[in-house]
């Protein structure tokens, strides 16, 4: 996994972050209110949507029409007041087809009462999906699974975590052409079968083929306070993005207004065991995040800052 | 009246337009929705609050805390979706006191609805006027009134018009000194009284006084059909704002959206015998404006193109 500011990946098999926007409740200059694009594979998957986020989809050079699914993490302003500008635009450019919301279902009834009157002339479907409880899955493809978790913030609030399936083992051509593997049976082997030859003799999988692509996996967490149940619903994730308000001199305040400091972020994916950590949702009293960014690395050393127009390739 | 970027004007006198967003309903990388904001000898008056206008209310310098009245052309998204969270950020600073939003009566309870769901533990208090029929007076202070008019729109829109009281005559101090005047005369005399000396002898008020300052007026004019009602609601202006959302070419697609060309603007601007007019409001097809200022300038030549960022000194 590497951050990449290129835009030169292989379309086929993409699986990217776009910050859209990573600050906290006010706006600064410097930062937009919380706002993600997950893409995977050319479909969009919305996270959050602050105000100022379709403003950055353009600026990004993202496709507003291939956004089939927002994730809104909780019903605070700065996670979900871009979201009827966007739609709304999404009208004017005769987008069809269906937009399904997922939100914590406290939020369904304003949601519903603000797309009914500021997107009346609506030319798509817009579907409210409600989380609720422990969360769970709520998104599967033949490729990718997304669930929510629980966060622990002032209201209710949830996480979502994205991993990819298992991809195909791959088949080794040479040793697949030594035994004459007829194209017929090439889906069985990749899917990890052995092969039996027509005089009987079988021929193990592990001979034929090497281990797939790791799956890849990415998790939202913004907002909540340290809890080392966010870490378990994590576990073992290639990217981790959490929160980081506040920097260590500010602990109580962070418990206080369930948000978390930089070094608690760090512990999160310390004990999640992630691979690398992505911080944001910083407090406006930052003119820089490199404090932030000091604290995280003590605790967990691969750490970077989000910042609006990123792109992270896993 | 002049267009000046520095910031060195006289604070007491002061009477600024501040142009927050000036693009259409999609907003482009280039300009952000609807907003302004009116700064009257430090009192701020907001007019529309498209997504993205507290972002930029911070970065030109303006204190949220001197908004006390905003206007609401119309309920489309592009003019008032900024709205709650720009309500939720004032109450993230502890303001106090009442912030009043005078809006089309068609939108006061989604609004309501909104800023109860959304700035729940506001630290102020949020008051609804609507403005229905044919506008008329919306405020009134000693030296300023605002008034409401009806703008042609595709929903009930309106425009505002600001204007200056006028100031009191200015003593000419040789003369008063001449003839004695005491005091406590002065402030009738500025008024306009003549002065009577104990002789008797009355000495005209033109002999002690010249002319006040004239007065200053601003209209802001968005969205809306070029309709030469408009130009009798705006005669004399200053300074006419006028949406310009197309070039000529596109008269057609303008009136069947409720929208004028360029050209249209700077015909109200003549009919209503303004003093110089402020074009806006653009679509995002135009990467430059240059197009529709020529046009416009054809047709009235005192014109300017609004963009973010830009302050207007009257």
């Amino acid at each position: 996994m590497y951050i990449c500011l290129s835009k030169h990946t292989p379309t086929m098999n993409r699986f990217e972050i776009n910050i859209l926007g990573c600050g906290s409740a006010t706006p600064s200059p410097r930062h937009n209110p919380s706002a993600q694009i997950v893409n995977f594979r050319d479909n969009l998957f919305m996270i959050d949507c602050g105000e100022g986020a379709q403003k950055m989809i353009r600026r990004m050079g993202l496709n507003f029409q291939r956004i089939n699914h927002i994730f809104i993490s909780h019903m605070h302003g700065d996670h979900c007041l871009g979201l009827p500008g966007l739609l709304s635009t999404l009208s004017l450019h005769e987008r069809t087809g269906r937009v399904t919301i997922h939100l914590p279902e406290e939020g369904v009834d304003i949601m519903k009462r603000i797309m009914a009157f500021f997107c009346r002339e609506s030319t798509f479907e817009i579907v409210f999906e409600p989380v609720g409880g422990d969360g769970g899955r709520v998104f599967e493809s033949d490729s990718l699974t997304i669930d929510a978790f629980p966060l622990y913030h002032r209201v209710p609030c949830y996480g979502y975590i994205f991993r990819e399936k298992p991809g195909l083992r791959h088949l080794k051509g040479d040793m697949a052409r030594f035994h004459e593997v007829p194209v017929s049976k090439i889906a069985a082997i990749k899917a990890g079968e052995d092969f039996i030859k027509p005089t009987g003799e079988v021929i193990p999988n592990a001979m034929l083929t090497t281990d797939p692509d790791p799956a890849r996996s990415y998790a939202y967490c913004s907002d909540t306070v340290m809890d080392k149940r966010v870490a378990e619903a994590v576990r073992g994730v290639e990217l981790l993005y959490h929160e980081a308000t506040y920097d260590s001199s500010l602990g109580d305040k962070a418990r206080e207004r369930g948000h978390s400091t930089a070094a608690d972020a760090a512990e999160i994916a310390r004990m999640a065991g992630a691979k690398a950590l992505l911080i944001g949702h910083y407090s406006k009293r930052y003119s820089s995040v490199e404090l932030l960014l000091r604290e995280a690395r003590e605790v967990f050393e691969n750490t970077s800052a989000a910042d609006e127009g990123m792109k992270i390739v896993l």
